[in-house]
């Protein structure tokens, strides 16, 4: 790895280079990104970029972190919420509305990365991997403070369900992708939503 | 479009030139795959090459197209078998045996054209999404018919429950690549056929 940058200044250099990179790759995929043309976009010089970053490979690595960040971040609040039923239904509507605005384009930036890169570079699959993970785990949690709170029933295995769910999202954004069309979306969260609702204790669906 | 062969000794050279690429393809990505390469695996000149296919673009448009083929053609007997419980049954636990053969990596081979391709040519998205509708479509023959035989009650939505089902299994297979387990493929069946299963008319789940 490169080096961790020790002042603020440093700091902003590495991130300006690493979102340039991140927008690089969304334009011309990981594999057709180049490092001259992140360097002229993020305004650094060859010699900063390799201050910071050992190789593409590292760079992409980074890429690969902030994208975890970007996607998980983006749903902060959401995850706060899905301890609730209300909350749950609230996330997959957000996310469905999220491809209603974008017409299914560019399905999820973390599974896109995966696609390209996860058979090629074994620590950036462990990251995504780790993206994933965190994603599946606010998804526990919050089924597991609905069994905790009594709205679901206490044989709900929320390990199951919540690796059922976002295995159903991201399906359901891939086939979003494929036809640019946000119904796959809807259609396979509905199937995870009235999953978890055969263990609701009250008959409200 | 290239010229379509028109003898069967054509039809073979571009057959084994898609196949060369495919294979390309599968070790390069489709981004980095070069036509030389192509050429070289293929033993074909690149007048040959020009011969069938257009561009590198139109190459890689017969390369979907075997994708689909390949794909589900693997899975024809199985599909023939999803009128009934025990034969939807069979086709997940095969689906998921194939992963842990391969300790889950490469995923689905369509998923993954898509994420290097989807947003960068029209024409090939069509062809992967086509793929995809005709996965979908053999699910819902298979859920058509169980309702159809009684299996399933008439209020089984088979649009809905094949497209969810076709999501747990792609999402799943994008889990099980991200980890290099199975597990999260077999969870996100278990979770469609348990949904699947609140429609079965007969109590045995």
């Amino acid at each position: 790895m490169g080096v961790q940058p020790t002042t603020e200044r440093g700091r902003r250099t590495r991130e300006r280079i690493v979102a340039a990179a991140a927008e690089v790759v969304a334009q011309k995929g990981a594999l057709g990104a180049s490092l001259d043309e992140v360097g002229e976009r993020a305004a650094a010089s060859r010699s900063q970029l390799y201050h910071y970053f050992d190789d593409k490979s590292d760079l992409l690595r980074a890429v690969a972190e902030s994208t975890n960040e970007a996607v998980l971040g983006a749903q902060d609040d959401l995850f706060a919420g899905l301890g609730t039923w209300p909350g749950l239904v609230r996330w997959t509507d957000a996310l469905v509305a999220l491809q209603e605005e974008r017409g299914g384009v560019g399905g999820c930036p973390i599974a896109n990365l995966l696609g390209q890169l996860g058979e090629r570079d074994d620590e950036i699959r462990a990251v995504l991997s780790d993206g994933f993970d965190r994603w599946e785990a606010s998804i526990r949690a919050g089924l597991t403070a609905m069994v905790a709170s009594g709205e679901l029933r206490a044989d709900a295995d929320a390990d199951w369900l919540a690796a059922s769910t976002l295995a159903s999202l991201q399906g359901g954004l891939i086939l979003a992708q494929a036809r640019r069309d946000p119904l796959p979306l809807r259609r396979a969260l509905d199937g995870a939503i009235r999953l978890i609702a055969t263990y609701r204790t009250t008959t409200k669906a």
